[in-house]
């Protein structure tokens, strides 16, 4: 292979997504790898959020709830990224953040557990699986008074240690630092086979590779507004609930945890006791975030309006030409990768574990070149993360990214007291 | 008293607040005493949004986190609503909805309470209190296993029930629905000698009624970001903790259940256990709504504009005008007054019993005058709510409201096919 920038701006003019780049109001001069943190603002974002802001607040007031769909708002933008995730369409909600989504999902699963075989008590997840779902799930088992206990293990033996200890499985499909994917599907079966449940946070998949929960007989699912989806800075999150454990749920007769009014079968009936709605409603807790949700909704339709198959063949190719340009171009520059190099095992990211990975990012930045930094576990090199949101990325941003690289590495630029300074946010 | 319309625009003209209705892009012809429900668009919120949406995410972009202060907004709002509620600027942070903040206020109350005596096990609230407080509680009493319990009891009894039994009081500081309010002070000290600990909700207060949180040595409290605060539709809410609280979950290293990432005390470290922030920033849990806590900024400095003592001076004319007004001028017209008629134990809304209060609401709004409707508990009659936000409600608009209320009842306007049938959403 012997591209070079001219060969991928030709890739550009035969991109078929080429044009959806158009919906987003990018700036000028940026390369902009970092989608999977926080995507970009779509075109239509800011049109709609005047018109919710001014005409239906400013001017519709209280009657907007009615008149405007708020109150549908939450159950129709999340139908929306049901297709996006092989859901039902009444199997998704968006409500809060992702980390109070998986509270909700996780104590589900476990009450569905109440009644397993003694010893069924484990909550199974992946050592370094993304911070907020292992803190979520320690808080679980000191809410539930030590019934159940956390076991984290490395992501490839997840699948040895789902046994008859296991109730819940709770794992990220891709991994936010490395951008491995997990087999969905097979570990998904091997916990049903073994009589345990899965929780699954698509943060890093929605919008970005296909997820098919039904086809996976999945049980439930989180997942973040403000990456893959461009819904904005702490946007809305998502909860999925198979059907049959929302029935299972009624039919039982009880919540997930976070009862809040919304989440009432009959909300404006002002009832004294809580009555949990039939459907995925009763993931719902507080007065959903009007504004916010407009903005998710503006976002997931750009998703909506690429189909997330042509999105994951350009992501394949834009990934793949960056660990082969890397490979050529920035040879013995001490870069490891840090994602696999089979494209079926990855998500739409690449890293790099690297010695001085921030100050490197930092002058990458400067550069006009987004990506992000994480830290590594345990004093290992950070890593350099690139997102390749094939929305908007070009295949000439790939050339671009991977030339700014070779030039702070081979030049020294990043060793330099200003992108040394580590800033407290990242 | 013999005020006609003329007297109230006379008030209007000296009434020292009457610039502050500037600050809003209020419809015309429309008499807005729902604020109390939905508070209006300030004028500076759309302008504030354009800038968080097009400059600092769109331009921005990641970075904004840092170089836009998005991080530091869940505190910096929270610290102007502390000025609001008489609590210090590091008890309060904007996270979440109130139900969810409920959920991590009454979860730390009672685990404060852990070592208390055995039997020291009720949950005591209000038999009436807003849904969402009744259901969080009664989702916490099975969270925990059956170790609490919730007991509601008339508001009026409250003070009779604190015992030794009372591990937390729950209580709404304006009720919903009458408007009456609580001495915060009276019962918290109540609580204290008793050895309980009180959970204050304060969404029908704040921005409304001076509330003390420290002069009554309060524990926690939540409150609602979209009624007096004017932050829009579904806007962030806010959780309080005294310092003591906060200084003894930090010693005790507990942590309140919805152990998001954002309450960890390093988030960026991405580690793998969770250690809580030291302060209010444990009560933090997902990634903050940076789009909702710009708008619902621009909101709370509508009220700060004012201050709290000069608008609860002119609430307390407004609703009294309105009283007296009603007396005069609907006499044998069917309203029960359901509000208290002292002023000092009101908050800032005036409610009727009526039968057909429902399409009787409907006839209003039709004319210009948006209340809402309440349902009332046990096949009683349905509530007329009227909300006075003294930062926009003239003195003329409390007489076209009662002169509207008149009208629609003595022509029997309500009485229409078009106004009976039931909606939905309220």
């Amino acid at each position: 292979m012997a591209l070079d920038r001219a060969g991928c701006l030709g890739l550009d003019l035969r991109d078929p997504l080429a044009d959806h780049r158009r919906a987003f109001a990018l700036p000028e001069g940026v390369v902009y790898l970092d989608g999977n943190s926080l995507g970009p603002l779509p075109a239509a974002t800011a049109a709609r959020l005047r018109q919710v802001v001014e005409r239906e607040w400013g001017h519709g007031l209280i009657g907007s709830w009615s008149d405007a769909g708020w109150i549908d708002a939450a159950r129709r933008v999340g139908a929306k990224i049901a297709r996006l995730i092989g859901a039902a369409e009444d199997e998704v909600i968006c409500a809060d953040s992702t980390s109070v989504n998986l509270f909700k999902a996780l104590a589900a699963a476990l009450r569905l557990q109440h009644n397993a075989a003694p010893g069924c008590d484990v909550i199974l997840s992946e050592r370094g699986n993304f911070p907020t779902d292992l803190y979520i799930a320690q808080a679980i088992t000191e809410v539930f008074g030590g019934r159940y206990r956390l076991l984290t293990v490395p992501g490839d033996e997840i699948a040895y240690h789902i046994d008859d200890g296991t109730a819940v499985v709770l794992l990220t499909h891709v991994d936010y630092r490395s951008g491995r994917m997990h087999d969905l599907a097979d570990l998904t079966h091997r916990a049903h086979l073994a009589g345990a449940l899965t929780v699954w946070d698509l943060s890093h998949s929605t919008g970005a590779v296909p997820v098919d929960l039904a086809g996976a007989r999945a049980d439930f699912a989180v997942g973040c507004g403000y990456k893959y989806l461009n819904g904005g800075p702490g946007a809305p999150a998502f909860v999925y609930a198979a059907r049959r454990h929302l029935q299972a749920m009624q039919a039982d007769r009880f919540a997930q945890p976070l009862a809040g009014w919304l989440g009432h079968r009959a909300p404006f009936d002002f009832a004294a006791e809580y009555e949990p709605a039939d459907g995925i409603e009763r993931f719902a807790a507080g007065t959903p975030p009007v504004i916010a949700l407009a903005a998710l909704e503006c976002g997931v339709d750009t998703v909506l309006a690429a189909g997330v198959e042509p999105l994951r063949a350009k992501s394949v190719q834009l990934t793949q030409l960056f660990i082969d340009l890397v490979e050529q171009r920035c040879a013995g520059l001490g870069l490891e990768l840090a994602t696999p190099r089979e494209a079926a095992l990855r998500g739409s990211q690449v890293c790099y574990a690297r010695e001085d990975a921030w100050p490197v990012m930092q002058a990458l930045i400067a550069r006009g070149v987004t990506g992000d930094y994480r830290s590594a576990d345990g004093g290992a090199p950070g890593i350099l993360r690139f997102g390749f949101a094939p929305l908007y990325v070009r295949f000439v941003d790939v050339w671009d990214a991977v030339e700014a690289l070779r030039e702070v590495l081979a030049g020294g630029a990043w060793d330099q007291p200003r992108f040394m300074a580590r800033r407290a946010v990242t």
